[in-house]
């Protein structure tokens, strides 16, 4: 009897994955302040008790969804970029299909990043800014190899102000894609690749843009 | 006596101006929740229960420094880009130089519009969402102008979407140029301009980035 009741209770971290997932649901879909967790104990099927048990406080669980998410979305993206003897324009656009394949395909985790945890302040928004460090920190790495390669007249603080303005468009476009029926990840992926690329290829090879 | 006494009061447009003045240094460097009502009263050399009759609850003032400082930002943008005869590249650059401009000018309202505001969740993120949408109206405005000129394959779509990643990019930008010692205006509008006019210059042109 004991083993049989053994044998029907989940491992925890099955358990916790469940409610983990519940909650970037019910966050997604109502924002953290009307999202209950009442809502998100019944989505995954188990009491509230339990919730508050195995992940804590409501902030707690919603620390841990922005985490848990942000390290999918920065796995998926390294994972699409991989490939050192890629030239880096190659790299680039593999990073950024990965990037707006996974916005298109988990629509709930990226309303979380990109919104839900965004507009609640403190201490969430401190969670978001290390994982816009770690995807700046990414970008600027493909576009300062892209700029050694070609030897233009590049500078470390460009290629900082570069990785800034490509993340920050990227977020915009992925957010905008995700509203629009009918757009793609690969068409986001694409425009914004273009508007990247053509622009940054151009300034590698020290061809600038100046007033006339 | 009663004439003097007039006299030296100040009409209620100004004190209303310098409170919400008070208001956005406060909310800038404290974020809406630290940012006390005695400060601000202090600061705009009034007493509290002024603030209040003037310009109402903490979160009827916050929202007034919102309104007020996305209205000088559109303004100084639209005032920058005006001028019909230009060609749309020259505009752009003239509309970016203006934006960079107005947010290295005015730091504390930049960081209300672009940080204090969007993470303090509803009602706040709501005003914001529609200064965005008219600076990326804006964007799209110039983009799709540039379009016809060039008489490419730029669809409407191309054209919200490069707007979006524009507007994006140009966000990132004012934060990071805002952050980072020693950069002007100047060099983060050059940088943005390089980047989105080579890229988008050679989008109108049908010149397109692929894989190879």
């Amino acid at each position: 009897m004991e083993h049989a009741v053994k044998a029907r209770r989940l491992p925890r971290v099955v358990r916790e994955r469940q409610m983990v997932d519940a909650a970037v649901r019910c966050f997604a879909r109502h924002g953290y302040r009307a999202a209950s967790m009442d809502e998100i104990a019944e989505l995954a099927g188990v009491s509230k008790p339990l919730v508050y048990l195995y992940l804590g406080s409501k902030e707690e669980l919603f620390t841990a969804c922005i985490r848990r998410e942000a390290g999918a979305l920065l796995g998926a993206v390294a994972a699409g970029a991989e490939g050192a003897g890629l030239p880096p324009d190659e790299r680039l656009w593999a990073g950024l299909l990965a990037f707006f394949t996974y916005a298109a395909e988990h629509p709930d985790s990226w309303m979380v990043l990109s919104l839900r945890a965004r507009t609640q302040g403190e201490p969430f928004a401190g969670e978001l800014a290390r994982l816009r460090d770690e995807i700046v920190g990414f970008v600027a790495g493909l576009i300062g190899e892209a700029a050694r390669e070609a030897d233009g007249v590049v500078t470390g603080r460009d290629v900082n102000a570069l990785a800034q303005a490509l993340a920050g468009a990227a977020e915009s476009l992925a957010t905008w894609a995700n509203e629009t029926p009918g757009v793609t990840a690969k068409e986001a992926a694409a425009t914004l690749m273009n508007f990247a690329w053509a622009g940054l290829g151009n300034l590698m090879k020290s061809e600038r843009w100046s007033p006339r």
